[in-house]
Parts: structure tokens; sequence; C-alpha cells
């Protein structure tokens, strides 16, 4: 194995504790806070929870540990998509537990949940972890997308624990990941089966927070990294002076990422989906928008810009959706037979006309042919339009250009127009965790460690207070059912985390909004440059503006 | 102005000199080494150098200084493409220029070599030039593509000079700029302008490398950016565990950047364009070689992997060349109406089929139909491919995919293969200098400057022994003529500085070829992480693997 100088070094760094957490084991005790409720719909949630519903928050404090001496076999399990910190979110559940009693033991559930279902498995010890502490990734044990939802898999995942005298089960993931960790530890204490549950809140997309959760991990780090491009493409654009780059960024339905990008950024452009939504903004007015700012900085001899795109936009916009909507429709089940009959594209151009709504047809009509194809020859296989491989950069400078065209042709634009796509993603959910996320990522496995020996189940690891440096962060806990409220999914009512999409009135996008018209006309950009793990601590420390500006 | 902590920290940053430039000016004395000669041609560039041809190799070492007192007026251009570092280089030559006399001035001239032509300028001052101390980009003056080459544009060159008493024009550019950098100093010369001509070595590509250069600037940082997210790419297939990434990394021609990247992250494939065209590969064998690996790994059960595609590859496939020349040929002049009028992509396919060769068409039936549209609608304002825009990430995927196809049918491949793709160039030329790019782009400007003071005219600024640390770099001079040959282009005999492609005989490559077998069927991946300017001295001050195994 060849491993890079910053791996070695990176081994080397000791992540830091909240000052609760730091005087050792035998000193954090707990202190118990108010009893709890879900966010909403609390009888049908007490309801579905009779075991786990309605108990208390609570927070470690420096005191002597009260907990039952007790043998503890742990199961971790690494759920969807990868988000740096991962690994240290392990290594601080190991270093918990191994220092409560050397005889304790943690297991690694492979490749995600279903690891659990298979009884796929490895059992840690220092020589292993000690490869993976401070580094990116999820390869530790590898991370899957299988669901634990259903009754049968709860039961084969009773029968696994049983086997391997299991305690508890740390899920590392998602809202929906939590909210099965939640319904599983419902199910375990139903059963009366002495396993715990604990969830820690991981993903890059950052939609996973509400008064509880102030962030999850993983979040930092990517959006550092994709700040760390767009403001390098920045600044090539401001040296070339002849590109628009049109720059998608992961992150889901929610906007987060690409907002924080901006406020590290300070792009042309950023789109927000949640207030394309409120406005019930066109696609023509998007691009017209767009388009504004290309033609007042031509007018200054400014032909080049940056612009981010949130991956998710295109979901977004009202008519677009119907689009989506009616094109699944049109060839929903045998009826793409028809369509993939039809040998040109021409004649499947005529065949979506007659087959279309004629407000769809005229949204379809404005579509780049690339696009046009896209939406037509590269479904899932249930027929369905992936909407997330629709190169929405692509989309976008596309109608940009046809509307510089048109003011071209009025007279009332004059500049050239070369656009550049870029889409960041992959790039960032793997990074080496910023010091914050390996902090904050060892602070919330250590803390969920302490939540086990204490006997908690249905919880999620919190720490809080993060703006502040981690010596005033806050380690406890808070039951998952508390964030919970009722949504209607595939036609049944369920017990889901709510999820966060970009609130309008907070304070992040309140600074955007305050800012972007300028933003939009000058060339304001702001180059934060690669992550530092080394070096002044304004510069290697700081956890993101959204974070700074919410806690304000 | 909003500047990020890194941006405010690295105006900090004091860069390192070689040895022999730290006892400050009035301590830098000459050594003459020998005459020099051209690599090839010697007779023919002799004639078309008379004045600059021949001259001494120099270089500087501790000892009086002996240059004449004379105010120096020097005008700077930066020319093409952005290269990290490029600020230094400007900030070292003011540095150097102001210790010597403070009376010295320093223009900037705007926006590449016309900025020269068209007299438009700025003049250095402390405040300015700190500005953009140690940050990427070329925004301090703006670059351009504009050739210096012609007789009138010497002659306005002159005047410009002139005006503004100006004693020395130092280019900051790749290949061609440095040798119309030559060529402009034998007019000076051969006109008794009194104006000298120093060019320093610049392009992230790395093809401006020969016994006296070991590296251009900016190859470092760009590849070491670039490997960043390959390497974060990595950790995320191999976490995920379910996609094989094509990656396409800049670098025009050659393949420095694609190798350099391979052993930095130690990928499953790299192709090398050196290579491809030396073997004389076609797309089907290239397309295989890759497939070997994928179904190589999924027969462990590895459904993942990374491939580096050098920009240029499909260039230096012969069959492809052959099939672009052709295409070329098809459309010139007004041959491309009747091809336009045609309106269905049927319809201009069947032309293309009667129009190629049976061979060409046999390479571009096996084409995806997305690549074989660009080539034939995507042409430049002369109506050529433009080979540079072809997506050939996508290009080898889908051939890969092909080859897969055949092999799943011959029941010799049972896995699963999904590609996904990216492009990485532009993320990476106005990256912040790595220290090692800082303290050698510093150097550059430092050394330009003494060249100036002590009167060389066609030289090269030097510094060497670059896998040292600094402290023992040499730092001197050598004629630009000397690293001449003549070349055909465009039907002419010209003088030029020869392009260094990658050698197959030399140790980076071989490093490579003994270790890829293995990599392409294991995975070896290596992580580098994001750049770091802090830190310890093996993770912040190491220059290439590239630099490492050619000075072994």
């Amino acid at each position: 194995m060849n491993l890079s100088p910053l791996q070695k070094a990176r081994y080397q760094y000791v992540p830091k504790l909240p000052g609760m957490l730091r005087n050792g084991i035998s000193d954090i005790c707990v202190k118990e806070g108010s009893k709890t409720q879900s966010v909403a719909d609390q009888e049908k949630i007490e309801k579905l929870f009779p075991n786990t519903y309605g108990k208390n928050e609570i927070t470690f404090q420096k005191g002597k540990n009260t907990s039952q001496a007790k043998k503890q076999v742990v199961g971790v399990i690494l759920s969807g998509g990868q988000a740096p910190g991962g690994h240290n979110v392990v290594s601080g559940l190991y270093d918990a537990l191994k220092a409560t009693n050397s005889e304790n033991v943690l297991i690694g559930f492979k490749n995600g949940p279903s690891g659990l279902i298979d009884d796929d498995y490895l059992i840690f010890d220092d020589e292993y972890i000690n490869q993976y502490r401070n580094t990116g990734g999820f390869d530790i044990i590898g991370s899957g997308r299988t669901k634990l939802e259903t009754k049968e898999q709860f039961a084969i995942a009773a029968e696994v624990c049983k086997k391997h005298g299991i305690t508890a089960i740390v899920i590392i993931g998602g809202d929906d990941s939590n909210t099965n960790a939640a319904v599983l530890a419902e199910y375990f204490a139903a059963n009366n089966t002495g396993v715990q549950v604990i969830g820690c809140p991981k993903t890059i997309d950052g939609d996973l927070k509400n008064e509880d959760i102030e962030c999850s991990f993983g979040f930092d780090t990517a959006t550092k990294t994709y700040s760390e491009l767009i403001g390098n493409i920045e600044r090539d654009a401001n040296s070339a002076k002849k590109y628009w780059h049109f720059i998608k960024v992961m992150g889901r339905s929610a906007s987060h990422v690409a907002l924080e990008c901006a406020l590290e950024t300070q792009p042309n452009i950023c789109l927000i989906s949640e207030e394309v939504a409120a406005k019930k903004m066109s696609l023509v007015q998007i691009a017209d928008y767009i388009a504004d700012s290309v033609a007042a900085r031509a007018a200054k001899g400014m032909n080049f810009g940056v612009a981010i795109i949130p991956e998710g936009v295109v979901e977004f916009v009202p008519e677009f959706s119907v689009l989506i909507h009616e094109i699944n429709e049109l060839l929903a089940g045998s009826k793409a037979d028809a369509f993939n009959a039809l040998a040109t594209w021409e004649d499947k151009y005529a065949f979506i006309e007659k087959g279309l709504t004629k407000e769809s047809m005229s949204v379809f009509a404005i579509l780049p042919t690339t696009i046009q194809q896209q939406l037509f020859l590269e479904r899932d296989p249930h027929g369905n339009v992936q909407v997330s491989l629709i190169e929405s950069e692509k989309l976008f400078s596309a109608l940009v250009k046809a509307n510089l065209d048109a003011r071209k042709k009025a007279g009332t634009y004059k500049g050239k127009f070369s656009p550049l796509h870029h889409f960041f993603g992959y790039e960032g959910r793997c990074a080496f965790p910023s010091n914050f996320d390996a902090d904050y990522c060892y602070s919330l496995g250590y803390n969920a460690f302490m939540l086990i020996q204490y006997g908690y189940n249905g919880y999620l690891s919190k720490v809080s207070n993060l703006s502040k440096p981690a010596e005033e962060w806050v380690a406890g806990g808070m039951p998952i059912t508390k964030m919970m409220n009722i949504e209607r999914r595939h036609g049944e009512d369920k017990p889901v985390i709510k999820k966060a999409l970009v609130e309008l009135e907070g304070k992040p996008f309140k600074y955007f909004e305050a800012h972007r018209d300028e933003w939009a006309k000058e060339t304001a950009f702001t180059y934060p440059g690669a992550i530092q793990y080394y070096g002044p601590t304004e510069v290697c420390d700081l956890t993101t503006r959204t974070l700074a500006l919410e806690k304000e």
C-alpha cells in the first residue's frame, strides 16, 4: 500500500472532543433534560412508538460515571452516500468503547444495512482502525442503500444481534436511515431484545438539520471542496475573461450546498431551488434572470462569469415538473413499446408532440435537443425520466444563449457568450475530513457510545454549539422521535424526520439575497483555496458560513 | 473585497529563494559558463539569430555585484493559458527590481502580448502587488493569446518601449511564447533598441521541458489539484463499489499531466497518448485494454474503478486522426452547405457514409451517436472538427461498454459496468500555488531581473536542481536559442523550442509501466488529498513524482 504523505500525517491528528467529554470515561455523567414531543402529529407518533416516544433530552457533563458495568458488543453500520468523517465516527465510537472496557467489542457490518441482514461483518481492532483515522471515504466497512424497514428484516436483525451478543447498533446515515433507526429501536424495545439503537446525522446535502441538529457531518468538508474548485474556476474566469462557467453542485433536492458555496465564493449567479419553487419561476424566467447578469457584465466589458446550479433545481420548476410527470405517463408500461419502435428522432418527436399537453409541449420545445433526447432516451428500469441525470448546467446555458440571441437581435446586448460546464459531487464526498468534520465526527461517535453505555435507545447522538470552538461544544442525545412528523409517502402515512430545505426567511439566504445583485453585476469573487489541516486557526478550523450566519 | 482566510494568510508567506540569491542584491555575481549551441539545426538557427545565438550559459553565485548602475524600466507580459504561480513571477521580479534601485519601474502590459502592442498597461507599486503575492490566477494584469511574431508588431513594440523608456521585457509563457521572445530579442538587438528580452517557462501541461528546464511552473500545483480530485473520486469508488469513473485531464497533446496524476493516485487505468501513437493503437484495441481491467476486477467482485484519459489522446490514435482529416475535407468550404441543408440526422449519416473512405467509415460507425454528432455538428469557424471538445472520456466508456456487452454474450464476463465521467482542467490552472510553485516562480522572477541587470538578452530565466530543497537550487540563465530546432509549420521552416512529449524510455513512464498491471487488477489507489501550505515538510514542500523519478 502506497500511502500519501498527507494520509500518513493525518493518522497523527488527535480530534478535539467537546470539553465535557475530555476528562476520561470515568468522569462523564448524564444530566437529564425535559421530556420531548415530536415536532408535529404528536398523537400519531406516540402511538407508533409506544416504547420509545417522549423520552428526555439528555446532555453529558463532567461528573462521576454512574453507568452500569456491562460488557458491550456494538454493531456499526454506514448507510447511504459517502460523507467525509464517517471513519472518525467509527474511531470515536471504538475509542470510547475500548476506553470503557477493553473487553468490549465493536463489530462493523459491511456494505451498508444489508450487512446486518446478511451477517457480513468484521471485528475492529487497533491495527485495523488506525489505518482509517482522519481519512475520507466509507471504505472502512463500505456502505449501501438497502433500507431496514420491514418487520421481516427486523426479525433477522434481532437474530443476528442475538448470535453475536450485540447490545447496541449504531446507524450512521441521513434522514431516512435515522427514521429507520427509530423504527428499529421501537421494534427492539417492543420485543424485549435488549438491543439499543443510536443514530448519527450524516449527509453532505445538509438537509438533515433542525432545532436539535445544527448540521449533518460531511457538509463542511464537501462544501469546502466544491468551494475550492469554484473559487479556482472564478479566478480562471477573471484571468482569461472569456468564459461563463455553469457549475452544477450535488445536494439532492435541497440547495444548502449551492447556497453555502455561494456564500464562500460570491459567484455572479446562484440559483436556489426553494426560491424557484416559492416564486413558481418558469425556465424562461430563470434564463432571463441569468441573462440579465450576463448582459449587465457584458455592457462593462466583462464577458465572463460563474453561475452555480443546485442539482435538484429542475424539479422545483413547476412547469418542468409537470412535463416530467406527463412524460412518465406517456411512456408508462407497454406504452413505451410504440415509442421505442419508432426509428428516427423526428418520428419520436412527432409522437411526443401528440402525447403531451399544449403547455408541456411548449416547455419541451424550448429545451435543447440533447436534453430532449435525455428525457426520452435515458429512463430508469421503471421507465421514468431520471431527473438526477439531466444536465441542467447545459440546459440553463442553452436557454441563456437563446435569450441573449434574442437580445442581440433586439439590439439590447452586444457581448460574447462562451459557456463551459462542470458538475461537482463525487469530488467532495470522500475528501479527507476538515478539522471540523474530523472533530465533530469523532465526537459524535464517542458520544454515541456514552449514550449506549447509559442505556439509551432510539436516540440520536447530538453535538451542538458547533459554531464555537470544540471546547465549548455540548454533547448529549435526543430521542429521534422528537424530530418526526407524519408524511404521506407512496399513499401511506409514514413517520419521518422532516427534511430541511433552505429557508427563505433564514439568515443564510437573507445574506445571499442582500448581496446577490451586486455580485451579479460586479466581480466580487472570493477564492477559498484548498482545505487546510495545519496552520493558522482561522484558516483551518472555521466551519461553514451557513452555520455562522444561523448562529449570529 | 471579501478575502478568504487562506488568501489573507498566504499574503504573509515568504517564498524561498535559491541559496545563491539569498544574500541580497549587492552580493550576487555572475559565473559565465560555456558557449551554447542549439539542440539541432545549428547553422540555420545561427543564421536566423546572428545577434543572440551562441551566447554563454550563466549561473549566479555569491559575490560582489558588478552590474552597471542604470535605471531599469521593465515591462512584463503574461502570455497564454493560466498557470499557478504567475503572480509570484511578477512579485519576484518586482522585489529584485525595487531592491536594486527604488527608482526602477515595473510596467505590466494588460491581457497578454496585445497589451504591449496596444500600449495598455499599469505601473506596479507595493500596494498593488501585495494583493497578489502567493495567489493563483493571472488576474494581476490578465493574459491573452495574441502572438508577437510579425515585424510590424515588433516595430510597434519598439515604439512603445521607447515611449516608456523600457530597458527590458519579461515574457512569461509556454514554448511558443518563449520562441517568440527569442525572435523579439533578436529584433531588438539587430535594431539597436537597447531593449532586452527575458523569458520564463510557464505551462501546466509540463511540455516545456528539456535538459535545461527541469519543469515549467504551474505543473506542480495543477497536477496536485487534479490528483486531489482523482484521489477523492478513487476513495468514493472504493466506498460505493459500483461506479467506473472515466476522468479526462487537461494537458494538450502531451500526457505529462495524466502520467503525473497516475503516479500520485495509482488508478486502475491511465492512457498515455505517446504510447498509443508509438504502438499505433486503434480505438478498439484501447477499449479492449480498458475492458480487460474492468473484467479482471469484476471477476473478483470489484465492479468499480478509475481510468485517467489525457486530453489529447484521440489525436494520437492513427485511425481517428485520419477520420478527423477526412471529415475536415468532406465539409471544407462550400461543401458544408449541402450537408447543412439535410434536415435529419439520418440523412446526414447517409451523406457521411458516402463521403468517407471505407476504413474511416468503419471507425466512425463504432462511435457513440453523441460523439458522431459532435464531430459533424460542432465545428470551428474554419469548418474543422474541434478535437479538444470531443468528450473522449465518454467515447472510451461507450466503447468499453460495447466491448463488455460482447464479452457478456460470449460468457466471459458477468459484471456490472456503470460509468461516470469527469473533466478536470479549469479547476487547477488558477489554484493558489503550492509552496513549490510559489518558491520556484518567485525565484524565476527574481532571477529574471538579475539577468536584466547584468545585461543579458534572449535568455530564459533558469532555476534548476528543483528536486532538492530551495536552498540548493541553482539560479542562472540560458540563451533561448539553445533549446531551438527547425520545424515545418504551415509549410514554412520555423525555429521553435522543441515541445517535450512523454518519453517512453524515461523513468516516470518506466515506473508507471512496471506497476500498471498490478494497479489495473488490484485496488492500489493512493489518496493525495488537498494541497497543504502549512504543516510537515513532506506534506507541503515536495514537488512532482515525475521530477523525483527523473532525478533519481
